[in-house]
């Protein structure tokens, strides 16, 4: 039994990433309480694999991912990726069904005119859409909303129409909003949190998939340490490996001389001249000096098995000329 | 007198921006709640010009107002950048100082073993960082800690020395915080916020510049509709505005076709073969296509008074052979 280690608590997006990929007959998955936990129990040799969260394709790069990839104070050089996983994020909102509640007071089956299914519409949105989900108990008593930040530009149409103007408090992840609701006795809150965390925590589901885009979904990256020669060990599915260079993805991290103008554009000029097709690029602050940044691109192509004559290495030696430093952040197998 | 919508509330970094750069005599500055507020009430004409943050030399960009700037519902069709603020953001922690607690309890003048001066070690952090601040008074009636969620990572050294463990609440921004930590009678909690929320909310400053880098600024945009004809008037110090390309900045956004492999480094190149210098790049998910985005460039050059065969607009027309498209978003002169 060898230990993967994935961000937090249980239930949560990425602990579905970690089930997905992980077989738990052969492994313990252990929660983390940050993504940096995660990056230290992998490269202190305590977990053999990690889990984090890398993007959402509504939201964008999580940045703390980036800047522990970054590791201005080298606490993780040993950390590369070697898969990745994607997970259909559909929020819920949680919480304790009218037929539960014992003060009648909250379980009113009347609707009120703002959970009529058809927005207000106001001057700055004159013709609102109308969410493609209704609730499926009645969600009048519901006070007050938890979630993780992401999660209300997620759920923008479906909050607007039926929980219009309700309080909203920020908290660390969607499973810990779920596990405050399940905490508060009185009834009247709700998360906006996963069909697993309500089976974990013991709530209703008051409506599902209320995220305004059906295509919503989370990229995580599987790490190991370089010196662990063991590819992610699983895929459900038993996908055929194929040696071709687009089936792999490679992350790199650069920075470049901020004097020189177009060492940005030769940097990635040398992907293509090896035909090598980036497929994503992201930009965080250097933490050495304001205002310069170092660059992460990530490319179809593969540098293990690649051998020194391999496109990816010429690139990388070609990356060496341009670039000021750089860091090969490893190669896997595509899921996409 | 004209409008200035700025992202609120008072006493904001932003309101800080917007006072540094507008003269009073001749506006008024208006609070907005949100940064697409402040794109619609420029949009819209109420009012003239609006401040919104960009970026943050620890933090790195605002995705809010980038995704504001992708505009994938033609929302802000008229919203150029017109001039840019650096702000320096010098945290400050704000509460009741011990004299003023009728308490005793809360006013004991002992520090505990964690307010040495000296971090804890752990075997994360096993050579913590003496932070180079002290309280001016002492911290150990701080039972609880508000902020906008970017400032505990700007002042991790401090709170890891002086507040260990002290329980903490994001909420929306380091002025909220202040207002709320004034509307605890208890004097048991604190802000991390600005020395101006201080007296605008008759705090105590508990503690002075508490952020780990001296070097912490925020950059924020100066935004006008593209048939305004003014500049954003007014520059504190009366700088010699020079005519020469490289002090302006431009901002232009781009989508690719993302199956043309090296299509981003062909649209990079083009402003290199104008020798006009990148200065930074973002990207966010495109909105429309997951795994598909839209890139900002920012260059050194001015489009306005560039003229059809300056530079900048012979950089774009090569973009739009290589772009799938693009959005010039306005030049300014830079203040750095």
């Amino acid at each position: 039994m060898y230990m993967v280690a994935f961000l937090g608590p249980n239930a949560s997006y990425t602990h579905q990433a970690a089930r997905d990929r992980f077989n738990q007959d052969t492994c313990v998955l252990s929660p983390q309480v940050t993504i940096e936990d995660v990056f230290q129990q992998v490269q202190s040799r305590v977990a053999k694999f990690g889990v984090v969260p890398f993007e959402n394709s509504t939201n964008g790069s999580v940045v703390f991912t980036l800047d522990l990839f970054a590791d201005i104070k080298s606490r993780h050089p040993d950390i590369v990726v070697c898969g990745e996983a994607y997970v259909d994020v559909h929020h819920c909102l949680l919480g304790r069904g009218a037929a539960r509640l014992t003060d009648t007071s909250l379980s009113s089956k009347t609707d009120s005119p703002t959970s009529s299914g058809q927005a207000t519409p106001t001057s700055k949105v004159p013709y609102p859409k109308t969410p493609a989900v209704k609730p499926v108990v009645p969600v009048k008593h519901v006070k007050k909303l938890y979630s993780h930040p992401q999660a209300w530009g997620q759920c923008r149409d479906f909050l607007s129409t039926y929980l219009k103007g309700v309080e909203r408090q920020d908290v660390s992840s969607t499973s810990r909003a779920a596990e405050l609701v399940a905490e508060d006795q009185s009834g009247s809150s709700a998360a906006i949190s996963s069909a697993i965390a309500a089976e974990v925590h013991g709530l209703d589901v008051l409506a599902r998939n209320i995220e305004d885009s059906a295509d919503n979904k989370t990229r995580f990256f599987i790490l190991k340490r370089t010196d662990c020669l063991e590819h992610q060990p699983m895929h459900r599915g038993a996908k055929v490996v194929d040696d071709d260079q687009n089936s792999f993805k490679s992350l790199v991290s650069f920075t470049v001389n901020h004097e020189d103008p177009g060492s940005l554009a030769d940097s990635l000029a040398v992907f293509k001249s090896y035909k090598l097709n980036l497929t994503s690029i992201n930009t965080r602050p250097s933490g050495l000096v304001p205002w310069n940044y170092i660059f992460f691109i990530e490319f179809k192509g593969r540098r293990e098995n690649d051998g020194a004559t391999g496109a990816v290495n010429a690139a990388l030696r070609d990356l060496n000329n341009v670039a000021k430093c750089w860091r090969w952040l490893g190669s896997w197998e595509s899921e996409l």
